[in-house]
């Protein structure tokens, strides 16, 4: 290897020198995933399937190996000097969330393959085979299961997960997985395509979903653990359908005891963040009976999501006990019941120190400003993490969060955070 | 007129004789209206069409003359002595709300039928015409405007009222009453039907909408007024769509702030139970968008219809009041932004004290229990009272409310608030 400074400044001319080609495929991925406002990439859909095609003609420009899973998760390897040695992968996914923006999850295959291409401009071997991986479905609103992608590829899918049905199409995960090249019967089987203990690190690049690092001016960040969480997807309450004049003694209105549930856990919250302590809580789906409300008709029936994510496993279950509190006092009070349907939860994700450090040490030899960030959301990378694999994450700033058609990233803090991966790529494995 | 024991003797046999006839109409219209659960009348639809078709067939078979005016609503005539005389309507709308009961509205025109039935088997002819009047689309959740067909009789109907889209086809009320045989040109030349100064009085039965009676142990009660209302059909609050992961402090919840709308719009409603001022507030559609939300998503964009309704006008100006200063506070701490959308408003309606009276007096004649009762719900008698006309109501007891499947009303109690009804008619028109 060169000396350090000559190094760093042929990384990061070999990144600037792909500015052009990482636009134009940003471009052709909207062009894809084009659906006023913003893109969708329905997991094992149309839109996901058109990404798919577009990331792997590129893989297939660059000379890279390409090969599928299962779970039809789609793999593009520059191969190492040693092809026997555990390998590096740079993943992230490339659905979307309906209405969303071009970013979240893209970004991390598209720097991936940035990072490729800077090697193969550097006329560098690696070690071991680097390989980016193009995850499926990791956008849990469709299926309602997190990392179905990546768990499918580490053989760590939840039971029944196979049998849940997309919310849109109300087909099951099996079909769709096999609709698209898939092989939904050697998941159930428990077949594996990636072996945790043969991995010698993932690496994800994505897009912030807060203002953090604009509010901060830094364009990197790096990830310090992805939360943990709990999830009923499909809670709803039970109250009574009454007339519009039924005096208030006689209700039981399921729509003003969800209303009471939210505001509950709105000051929850509050109480966790005077103390210090890191949480989030959201009901993304709050709403009446679409069949059934009306302006003159009291609620009976009343259905809502929850996800509530904490980065320690003793503030989760405390979470969980609170929830189940708070309910209870409304069926006391409001003479509903509460149905919490079916339980998901996701464990924390903790992320590899030696990676951690290597990452701020790659930011701040290229003269790039980064600071430590707790992942507010979930991400794939928490499916390695939780399989043992040595994990690490690069976040990119953006003010207008994501998982909405504001969503935006400038090249230049893309660009960035792809320099700080291929810099810990040539630390790593390089030269 | 014979004296009094011997006729309230009569009365009561007249009605007892068409139990069956009774039961098997309110048998045919549940048949006609059937959508499990429950019925379904759509107004200027197939539903109300065949309740019509129904009704019309049992009046022709009465003898009764029968017309339509240009609203499409159904007049079903029991000649009195005097042709030229102002004549007593017998109304209810034969419309119900998507799955509801089968007596809401219906019961009054059966009422009517079977009021006129025991007139001509006492052979009693009325010293002016009474007539049975079908009113046309008094469930405002469809065009989510009040009493259309009455006040489409009276030519009280609101500006642009006959634009408006009924909510499941997105067709125009002009349209709708047009398909029914109507003439919405006539309407929109603001053509009346009725005059109001020359209708003797008005009488509505109508199913209660709370348990009031049952609680009570009386069959009948007696009408003393009916609430006028403000209402805000197609609000919505105008957040931001963000990531799961966002910090609370970023966020703009627009779930959260109508979740604090409703608690704050229930406590309104307590304070309000407290000070023993009678009022209701119901939020019948409340919800985030179908179209964008998911359980990832911190919701953007939250409907919510709003319907206020009290005995006083005062007491409504101050609760609109009321209703303005919680939006402003929340749009404030929540940085969201509410649209109220179109705002509709009903006059608070009076009823004529000579008719409670009388109604009092015939129940007691009979040996019906019956009690006075302000009505917690709208009804077209709040449309003929508004224009002037002398108005009544008689309320029958139900247990489960209306406007649900559940709904339910014994083949007594409507005998008996039939009964009155008819006293009422023999002792004001009669003999």
């Amino acid at each position: 290897m060169r000396d350090a400074l000559e190094s760093n400044r042929a990384i990061a001319e070999a990144i600037a020198a792909q500015r052009g080609e990482a636009e134009a495929l940003f471009e052709q991925l909207r062009r894809d995933g084009h659906d006023e406002p913003g893109v969708s990439r329905d997991p094992y859909g149309a839109g996901e399937q058109r990404a798919h095609a577009t990331v792997e003609a590129i893989a297939e420009r660059m000379g890279l190996e390409i090969t599928r899973d299962a779970a039809a998760n789609l793999y593009m390897t520059l191969p190492g000097r040693d092809r026997g040695a555990s390998p590096v992968i740079l993943g992230s996914h490339l659905d979307s969330v309906p209405h969303g923006g071009n970013f979240d999850g893209a970004a991390g295959v598209v720097a991936g393959l940035i990072a490729l291409g800077a090697l193969q401009r550097l006329e560098t071997t690696p070690a071991c085979d680097v390989t980016v991986m193009a995850i499926r479905a990791e956008e849990s609103i469709w299926f309602q299961v997190s990392y179905i992608g990546s768990r499918g590829a580490l053989g760590t899918l939840p039971e029944g997960a196979l049998d849940v049905l997309r919310i849109d199409t109300g087909r099951s995960l099996a079909d769709h997985i096999d609709d698209c090249g898939g092989d939904s019967g050697a998941l159930r089987r428990g077949e594996r395509f990636l072996n945790p203990a043969r991995i010698r690190a993932y690496l994800e690049l994505h897009i912030e979903q807060a203002p953090s690092l604009v509010q901060a001016g830094r364009p990197i960040g790096v990830c310090t653990a992805i939360p943990g969480n709990f999830r009923y997807p499909d809670a709803w309450i039970e109250g009574s359908h009454d007339h519009v004049g039924l005096p208030k003694r006689f209700r039981h209105d399921a729509a003003m005891a969800g209303a009471e549930f939210a505001m509950a856990l709105d000051r929850l919250w509050d109480d966790y963040e005077a103390r210090g302590i890191p949480m989030a809580c959201t009901i993304g789906r709050f709403h009446t009976d679409t069949a059934l409300h009306g302006m003159t008709v009291v609620p009976g029936l009343f259905h809502l999501s929850l996800d509530v994510r904490a980065y320690d496993p003793d503030v989760l279950a405390e979470l969980d006990r609170a929830v189940d509190g708070i309910i209870a006092g409304i069926e006391q009070r409001r003479g509903v019941r509460f149905h919490h349907g079916p339980k998901t939860q996701a464990a924390v994700g903790k992320m590899n120190a030696d990676i951690r450090a290597r990452l701020t040490e790659g930011a701040q030899a290229l003269g790039i400003p980064a600071q430590d960030l707790g992942s507010p959301a979930s991400h794939d990378a928490a499916a390695f993490a939780a399989a043992g694999v040595p994990t690490g994450m690069i976040f990119v700033r953006t003010e207008k969060g994501s998982h909405n058609p504001r969503e935006a990233m400038t090249i230049d803090d893309f660009l960035a955070g792809a320099s700080v991966m291929t810099w810990w790529l040539a630390h790593t494995v390089g030269g």
